[in-house]
């Protein structure tokens, strides 16, 4: 039954990617907006429009930039490029074009892979004029040097907004956690829809019981977005107690995390703690200023925790920024490792607190207590050993994850110890 | 000379580990109190009753357990097990029975070690009241299963008390070394008679010259014997600067020692220093709540710097709690080493201080003080260093253990030259 | 031209050794006031003479020592030791003698290496009077038992005084980089002729242009020199903020670093941070009291950030202290590696500064700014690391090492991105 139905929500977040893959998204423009209307269906976001020369920080929010159809003619007049088969093949945010030009003059203007002949680069231009194609090896070499080339870009660079998605769930405390994503990738699969997809789960798992941290979800344009949304949310950066930027969650390599600036935050730290007691490879990486948008809110000005968990990371597998990079590319059950590992960390924010031992001089009578009775079989040594940890250490200043660190037990088996010995009034929450 | 009264020494250890080897033991009754009446032969011991039914802190002093005989007999009235031939063979703090039955009904109250057919295992039952036979797997399968058994185990459990011992020697400073060890198990050589041989031992050589601290050596039932002695002491507690658990001392393993919950103490750095500059094998610990009453001491309420000593660790090796742990298992060269590590932790405890260079500014002359002659051969080089290390670091805030861990050079060795620097009036002590 | 000027530089090293190579220095004596006159040929160094029987600290300032003369003579008059081919030959600062003895006798008096039997060890004794002679095994071998043996030193130790050099460099800051150098050995290159030449090069370095730090260098003789400066220079000690003695860095070998007393002092960091990055095998030791006069900078009363450079270490190469450290043993290129290692760790003190981001909210738009652009080929990727490392660090508590260390970057290169945002006011220092 809990099978049948977790093998349901796989299936919706593939489908989600799947509805979502067609659409050209950019920085701008009606790419975003299509995609979170579709996002509205699973849960109500919020959209927000913040109109073109709004300054945000250093920076101005920019055009909007939209695109009805792109191509190359050869003089044959035959489609040798088309946007409307792949939108990777017109570089991203391209200024409008319609021109008549030689290979040689076209080719400045061309963007290819010689390492992998059929797949397609994705380019951008966000912040320099200009405009071009991105097409694969094999395609160019079907290109006459001596043939003439009709060019067209029928996009609009215009007035308007930039848009965002927020969805925020009110916990018991004001306290925030933040999921971020970027939304401002075309048809690329794993970078982002795979963190989309995720989102959108983690936010419908959470919306069901209220929790103690208030969550936010931000569906939000790379940079520039994050950018936007911390500078008109200045008053809520101080409730932001933990954050994660979700990317590259969907493809089968192992889960990779990457610490935030203050590099041993809890949210770090629950990301180790969860991944280091699957059992299963995984790579912790310390923060650098490169990356996703936790650049942003890891800036001297904020420092917030936050942290990115990826699978593969950016840069590191070949089918990244390429037309490989799509929805063959993701795996249904790497999608479910991403979310049942983001859930647990989540669970381990939601469970970490200080307790104090009510009978700290010596060893409480546990036998009278039924506390060793509880749980049989080969757990029975690691439930009487959390136990044990819970009461020894619990004088206030450990975190039940400090506890967890300590003994090396799962968090969660920590969590079950304290909630058993806090019902037999052994231990209070500080 | 030395040597021979060394041998002697050794032979009394394992002598008084042969007068209480037979002594039925238990948290209570009349073989603890047997037990320290011999103690008190080689040391001047208090023995202190605490009446059944007083509380201490979260538990209850526990009903006197004594026991007079006890067999399982065949219908031909043979003992096929028999409490006079080892103690073991009752489950201690077994409730009186007088039964006959079955063998299928006998077998829920007998326990055997199938992986060691000829050892007895040793089992105990202290809290919840039942009663039960331990015996070997050979002698199991001399059990007829149509025959039917009588089964008897003479015992009393009454109001009485909870005995203990405990041996104070005053030393120039009220600031306290505590020596524990356990005095509850029957039959069972290595865990704990070797505690107590080694304890009783350390007295008798303390006792001999005045120290800088008090010792406060404690023979006490675990768990409950720690627990009453902390709730009836706790005003001594706070003068509590060192402390060990003895236990398992005398097997032929190499020595164990497992860190107090501070993880760093001045305990556990002293026997790390004379751990590590002996050269031999050994292993250091962290702290775990799981073992002997180091987790009474170091229960959230006290944090008491109290580390354990041990050979084999409890659980980690076969003849652990049987018939096996039995006074072959015990060798007299290991007795010795754990007694001599033991002395030479203690020897740095006494000896750590903090000195000031009373010529701070640039080396002083060593050379016309005569301190680079006192030493030759081999030991000059190692001498010298030691004289220039304990000058260098004695700026008030750096203790001679500290110095030893930095130079990497004996404790004994630095030790010795801060005596003769402050001999030359280049140290004083803070 | 500057390849061509840096190699005539490297001759001026090698020159200025092969003129001190000769002479015969001691701690005091025309050896040492002979040496700091060349040098003043070099840079305008202030010679210092202070009186013999001056109380310094716990020392006094000794008798003057000089020699004309010494040899060994067999009966038939030859020189079989001779002062004027070798200074070695003397135990240096021998008291004078003129005897005729047997081999027997004059055996007490002869020092040989018989591990090596081509070379003269170098001896001294300072502090306690007496005389000899230091050959090889080969000419010892030389010696008749039966013949009788004119020795002659004609030395004298009278009232006078110690000698030292001392030039400094005013800088835009009253505190003080330290350089420190020994000047006391006769006849030895690498010890320590390699460190006078390489000071020398560095302070006509430093002239040149006016630096941030005062720089301030000391050529002085071991051990009383560094004891004598102390105790008549202690309102400057304040003023010293970093420091290094150098020793031992002509010879082939790979640069040894050893730490400050302090075990973690910026000009430690610094040397760290040039070595690593310098990508060459390297060494980098703890403190230890033992070695050169970081001795007496690093005592307790002063406990100053001073360190150590060596190429190999003293002790652990077979030349040192013998005939065989000399000119031949030394290497141009070791030298100009030295000096433009040390050049590097000078420039890191110098440039070290703490920045804040002027712009810490989010990243600031970059590249409309040029940054991204100033630099192409291979180097792209890591200059645009560390403008991004740079502006996400400067939040006023990192200083430019701090970020070069964190990012596993040169100490150069962040040193430039912080230049450069400076220079577009994205930065500022504290």
């Amino acid at each position: 039954m809990q099978v049948s139905c977790r093998q349901e929500q796989d299936k919706n977040m593939l489908e989600l990617m799947t509805r979502l893959y067609p659409i050209c998204r950019s920085i701008t423009g009606e790419g975003v907006r299509q995609t979170l209307r579709i996002l509205q269906e699973q849960i109500p976001l919020e959209i927000h429009e913040v109109s073109t020369g709004t300054q945000v920080f250093d920076w101005t929010v920019p055009k909007e930039w939209n695109i009805k159809d792109a191509w190359i003619k050869n003089s044959a007049g035959e489609r040798l490029v088309d946007f409307r088969n792949l939108n990777l093949h017109v570089v991203n945010y391209s200024a409008p074009v319609q021109e008549r030009m030689k290979l040689a003059e076209l080719k400045e203007h061309l963007h290819t892979l010689p390492k992998y002949p059929d797949w397609v680069p994705y380019r951008t231009s966000y912040y320099k004029e200009t405009w071009g194609f991105c097409l694969s090896e094999n395609q160019l070499a079907q290109f006459n040097p001596s043939d003439d080339y009709n060019v067209c870009i029928d996009s609009s660079l215009t007035n308007g907004s930039l848009t965002y998605g927020e969805y925020f769930i009110k916990g018991k405390q004001e306290e925030e956690v933040l999921v971020h994503c970027h939304v401002c990738h075309p048809s690329l699969a794993n970078d982002n829809l795979s963190g989309i997809a995720v989102a959108v789960k983690l936010a419908q798992f959470l919306v069901a019981s209220p929790r103690r941290y208030s969550y936010r979800f931000l569906f939000l344009p790379g940079t520039i977005g994050a950018i936007t949304w911390l500078s008109r949310n200045q008053q809520i950066v101080p409730k932001i107690r933990h954050g994660v930027v979700l990317t590259c969650v969907g493809d089968p390599g192992n889960i990779t995390y990457k610490r935030s600036r203050r590099g041993n935050a809890e949210i770090d730290r629950a990301f180790i703690q969860i991944l280091k007691q699957s059992g299963q490879p995984h790579r912790i990486i310390d923060f650098s200023p490169y990356g996703y948008d936790e650049r942003q809110y890891c800036s001297p000005g904020f420092n917030l925790p936050v942290g990115v968990m990826m699978r593969s990371r950016h840069g590191e597998f070949p089918e990244y920024h390429t037309s490989a990079d799509n929805l063959d590319f993701v795996r249904p059950e790497a999608l479910d490792d991403s979310f049942s590992k983001l859930r647990d960390v989540i669970e381990v924010l939601e469970g970490n607190r200080n307790y104090v031992n009510l009978q700290p001089k010596g060893e409480p009578q546990l036998g009278r207590r039924g506390l060793y009775g509880m749980v049989g079989g080969e757990n029975k040594k690691d439930w009487e050993m959390a136990i044990l940890w819970v009461l020894n250490l619990s004088d206030g200043s450990s975190s039940l994850l400090d506890i967890a660190e300590r003994s090396d037990l799962p968090f969660s088996l920590i969590h079950s110890a304290a909630d058993a010995l806090a019902q037999v009034e052994l231990l209070q929450e500080v």
